[in-house]
């Protein structure tokens, strides 16, 4: 038996799987490490960290590997995107990873979304203007942290950082370099512009390489902590914004991918960049002839999170000590309730949000509210909204690239069948739920296994997916959903005013 | 020792409270009935249910009186407005007493307001185009109920029914007749112009006499009851939300009475009879020379007990085992959160609206919310929010009389210490209140005081009234409701449109 390698390099931990030739699951690990948010906006971890997590996770992934009679015939990796590294001319960190979620450079999106330059450089990069991208954490550094901007001879992502400490090559692929705001998406380099306006110059960026590229070689020290040869081919991979879609098999055009984890996204695969005149959506690269066209949103199960801390502290005790899970309990308190929360609408902007409004400012709220309405009607109206928003990613999505034909839903979220319901019944689609597990980390494995040539197409993870549940929307919601959408929608518009005031009110009172 | 008693007929009880010659109270009783609310938007009493309880309420305070050694030198009402009832010819009441909160005329006052006839009447009546009048009450019944329209031989109120069940006589005074919609507020005479709409004649309406008239004569059978001299001269006296104004010696210019019982109101005493121009304060008639200007709002202590009831059922719980009052243990968290809520709003309309916006259709919102928001920041938000919306019928109330000099605080909101403070950070001004106890009562017997001449001018109120509390504003808090009390005015003017459209899908889809 001939083993693969899927490893992720995620926000809060890295996770490695690994894979038989058929993609069964024979080992799984999962190392942990922290988020520094020691100021307001920060967002970063420790390279080095990530680095020790992914050798642990190897490490404990190959011992389960026989590799005295079988092959390692590949490692391929996922990663977070937009996270930004400056290395010395040494190639020594000389910053922590400033991840997506740090928003340091809000100042410098801010400006170049009033002067144009931003949407300028989103129609060649697809990389919306927004803090979490790389460009604005080099205008933020070059700035206000004039020192360390000096001192960078190189800038790069984690997986590129990875991958020089395991190999001692600098080399960065086409998806993740797509969402660094640095790289053009139609002739597949570095942006002159781009370059001009962060004053980086081609030098201190990494070798462009395609995402199936292969890299041997690894230093022995590693090779043998690890226990596997240094000639073991190791694939680049993509960004993780990107494998999602490949993972549940939504790689087909018209096939949409609704993700909500945490955060939130809704994408879909196009065989050619394609960028939005308004602005609302991003085109990164999954391979050098497919982009993924999508919206990521703040506001996914972090709300439900939220909802229960607070407005449901104690039947999370009560879930406690049934022994069950506290979101089960929720949504089952929530499914007593019809669908439209008798009129109870819940905008879910508790931390700014994205796609599709791209506000930072925006702000939650509950509309609608009469004595009839319970605690109950407010996590219902919570879920509805928190897919509401999804659905206007999807109506902006619709307008770039033309009607979805199928919906498949992944995350956290999806274990629960009243949100599965909910989300084919406002988005008036079947929804299908792969059972799978980890798809970031098959979906890399598979492109592996493009890379070495054991599948023709990437078309065939549909093979390795496994089970999967389809949800048929129910028609009686449909008129209740119709009525409602767009009165949430019509809300988001007019309370844009009043989010940006209310945001300076607590910037400038709060601790909020 | 001589006695006199108050007798204030309620929406939910009927109160008598026996007083000595300085208005020390000697005996207090208070008999409930209940609310008939059997369809949407219907809610009626029984005219005999409240006619037995002001008969038991008074035998019961009686009994306490000496009046082998002392005399009972009068007895006076305070009476619910805008209540309507049928009688036949024989005096019979053919309809329940249909109170103010009945909303089953609401098409009719919508249609009046939309035409113009509303304001046109407004202008003479004060009372402003709202299904609580009278006047949109008896369109009601001449086109819903033409049979019981028919029938009627006589249109009065609860107060008007009780007189005529005691003395045979149907009288009617200035003050309550002022809340019917059917009076001319500045000829002291039913308006020509309201007849002829409803079609209702003036042998159907009640002989109109001074809030100061005396009547005697009580029938036998009651006065034996009771047991009182059937001379016993009962002061007509006037409604409950004039006499509140007097009740708290609010009564000069200037100075505004700021209510929160389970509803609340502003009310200012003027010396002539007051419109305003975009028809959002009411002015009723006090006396036959003192007039109140005010609005109601509906939405007063009641959102506070929605908001315990569903965000903080398990704090009652745990209230209930401490004996301690709910809403002290939810005021002491509010405490703990910063004035402004940390940039959380909360408008209260949760059962529409009357003054300022006189909207059936507005709703209630938190707005703002971010992850920082706790369950506690809900509570403050949601008081802050009835405060606000009195400070903007305050707001209006200053267009039409000029600016308040002084508060006096009444209403089981006032209470709690927390918000009184609260109001006079908002109002930024001092907030006084007094200890009085049922200054409905004190206020009807003190308009006998001067009935029967012990008093010379109802100021001399302030003497009985004892001892008060006055709070002073804290600068430190003006800053943050400065900035907060505009957004919360501009949300409510930008959201009427959804209002509008979430109220109609409530109606057609909700249970609310
Ligand atoms: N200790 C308290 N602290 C704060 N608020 C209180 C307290 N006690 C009562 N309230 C508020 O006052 C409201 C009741 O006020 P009140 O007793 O004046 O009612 P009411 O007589 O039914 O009202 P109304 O005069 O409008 O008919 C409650 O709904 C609650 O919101
Ligand atoms: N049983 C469940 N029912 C509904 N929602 C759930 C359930 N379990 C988790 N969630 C939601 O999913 C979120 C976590 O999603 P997940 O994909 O595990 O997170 P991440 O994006 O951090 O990988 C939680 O915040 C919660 O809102």
């Amino acid at each position: 038996m001939d083993y693969m390698i899927g490893v992720d390099l995620g926000t809060t931990s890295t996770k490695a799987v690994l894979y038989d030739d058929n993609c069964n699951v024979l080992g799984y690990a999962n190392k942990l490490y922290p988020l520094y948010q020691d100021k307001p906006d920060m967002a970063e971890e420790d390279p080095n960290e990530i680095f020790d997590a992914v050798v642990d996770a190897l490490t404990e992934v190959v011992r389960k590997a026989d590799l005295q009679t079988g092959k390692l015939r590949g490692v391929s990796f996922s990663a977070a995107m937009h996270s930004l590294i400056g290395l010395d001319k040494n190639h020594q960190p000389i910053t922590r990873v400033i991840t997506w979620a740090d928003n340091r450079a809000e100042k410098y999106a801010d400006e170049y979304k009033k002067n144009g330059i931003g949407f300028e450089l989103y129609k060649k990069t697809g990389t919306p203007t927004h803090p979490m991208s790389p460009l604005y954490k080099l205008l933020w550094l070059k700035n206000e942290h004039r020192d360390i901007y000096d001192d960078a001879a190189y800038w790069v992502g984690i997986k590129e950082y990875i991958f020089w400490r395991l190999f001692g090559v600098l080399k960065e692929e086409y998806s993740i370099a797509s969402a660094t705001g640095l790289f053009n998406i139609f002739n597949l380099d570095w942006d002159e512009q781009a370059l001009e306006v962060t004053g980086v110059k081609r030098e201190q960026l990494p070798e462009l390489v395609d995402p199936l590229a292969q890299v041997t070689g690894m230093h022995d020290e590693y090779a043998k902590v690890i226990g596997i040869p240094t000639d073991t081919p190791f694939i680049m991979g993509a960004s993780d914004g990107t494998l999602s879609n490949l993972g549940v098999n939504a790689i087909k055009p018209g096939v949409v991918a609704v993700t909500i984890g945490t955060s939130g996204a809704v994408r879909v695969v196009t065989d050619k960049p394609t960028i939005d005149p308004k602005g609302r959506v991003f085109c990164y690269a999954l391979t050098k002839d497919k982009w993924v066209v999508g919206g990521p949103v703040n506001n996914g199960g972090i709300v439900f999170r939220w909802v229960r801390d607070q407005l449901f502290a104690p039947e999370k005790v009560t879930a406690d000590m049934m022994n069950m899970d506290s979101y089960d309990l929720l949504t089952q308190i929530a499914k007593e309730i019809p669908a439209g929360s008798d009129g109870l609408l819940f905008h879910p902007f508790l931390g700014g949000e994205r796609a599709p409004i791209w506000d930072a400012n925006a702000r939650g709220s509950f509309f609608g509210l009469t004595r009839n309405h319970t605690r109950a009607h407010m996590v219902r109206a919570a879920l509805e909204g928190i897919v509401y928003n999804l659905y206007t990613v999807m109506l902006a999505l619709e307008e770039v690239v033309g009607k979805p034909k199928e919906i498949m839903a992944t995350g956290g979220f999806a274990r629960s069948e009243l949100w599965r319901q909910m989300l084919a019944d406002i988005f008036e689609s079947p929804v299908t739920i792969p059972d799978a597990f980890e798809s970031g980390c098959l979906a890399a494995v598979v492109l592996a296994m493009k890379s070495i040539g054991t599948i023709d197409d990437l078309s065939e993870i549909e093979k390795f997916i496994g089970k999967t549940n389809t949800y048929q929307p129910n028609p009686d919601n449909f008129p209740v959903y119709r009525e409602l959408v767009p009165i949430y929608i019509r809300l988001s518009r007019q309370l844009q005013t009043e989010y940006a005031n209310i945001a300076n009110f607590q910037r400038k009172f709060g601790n909020n």
